[in-house]
């Protein structure tokens, strides 16, 4: 029974390992659809997020079956309502990356990043990606090492978040309104994915440290 | 000891009805923060935050410790993994109402919303007032009927989301970019506190009757 138990634990977390695979895949889309005004990629994230949130309702549930039918305590019991919350982080990522591939999809034929914005979008994106590689490692290794690297990318996003808004209001900025808000609102949408990851990432360290390095 | 437990659960239930208080006031301080450009409301927000954030985990681990002592099954289970869930939309409206609070801040004594915006703007804070208050009631009576006042506010939010973006991007706009680009940041901020108001709710509704409105 306890050998069962123990299959089914480790099958949640090997799940959540998948899912932060989808939610990669999906997002780099996204970012192909933004980027590269590519219509098909951004369909691909919008019809594919029933299948990443299908992987939450089942991960929730087989949580459920555990908590309910095993009475875990202790480290197990804070393993499986961490992993709950992180499902919700992972669920979320997917609908923000859903966001951006309906930006592309509302401007295509044309690229809603003007040419000026490409390249911090494009930081900002590949930024987002290694924050959810190091959340996955640190969830697939329990390798806390790599939390550092997820605090260093944090940075990075804040400064480019900062260095996006000089661009919209300096003068070189001659698009306008309307592309302005797409990329207010794509640059939240990213620095919200990064948001998630981080949160995944301290988590984990909570799990494998007993300690909160910050409020996550 | 069952009616320790039996306490211990009621307790959860009630301080999660008191932080939807705090939250409720929090948004409101905020959104006269916004448009009263009224400074000292804004840094009653901001420094308010972390009595919420306490609130947050007082009330996890105490579901926590209900979950290792007393380990409940069936719908006692649901009731307080349903808690943990609505602790983490109450935390996140109180961050979002903290955004709101920030940018009335980074513009005093300048209002951040322009003339023309702010009929849009105000409806959309009473449509999340209101969001939150329904919330709360189905949470403190799990009367369902206020399902539906949820599920309308909703609908309102979305056609308000949308007379903004006309209004943003009609000849109308006078106002350049940085107040579109507040603008239309605010209005994803008001958004998502009324999303996770609905949230809250699906997830009684789920409680009380077994059946999912439709995914939360």
């Amino acid at each position: 029974m306890r050998n069962q138990y123990e299959q089914q634990l480790h099958r949640v977390l090997s799940e959540l390992v998948d899912m932060t695979g989808c939610v990669r895949e999906a997002l780099n889309h996204a970012t192909r659809a933004l980027l590269e005004a590519d219509a098909s990629a951004a369909e691909l994230v919008i019809s594919g997020d029933l299948s990443i949130d299908d992987a939450r309702t089942r991960i929730e549930e087989e949580s459920y079956e555990i908590l309910a039918r095993q009475a875990p305590v202790a480290g197990d019991l804070r393993t499986l309502l961490a992993s709950l919350r992180m499902v919700a982080d992972l669920e979320r990522m997917g609908d923000l990356s859903v966001h951006i591939a309906k930006v592309a999809r509302l401007r295509y034929p044309i690229r809603a990043v003007p040419e000026v914005m490409v390249p911090t979008v494009k930081s900002m994106a590949e930024t987002a990606d290694e924050m959810i590689a190091s959340a996955a490692e640190i969830l697939a290794t329990q390798d806390i090492r790599a939390a550092a690297l997820l605090e260093e990318a944090d940075d990075a996003m804040d400064d480019l978040r900062r260095s996006m808004f000089r661009i919209l209001l300096s003068d070189e900025w001659g698009w306008g309104v309307e592309p302005a808000v797409d990329v207010a609102l794509l640059g939240r949408y990213y620095e919200r994915i990064g948001d998630h990851a981080v949160s995944m990432g301290r988590r984990i360290i909570f799990l494998v440290t007993g300690q909160h390095p910050v409020t996550v």
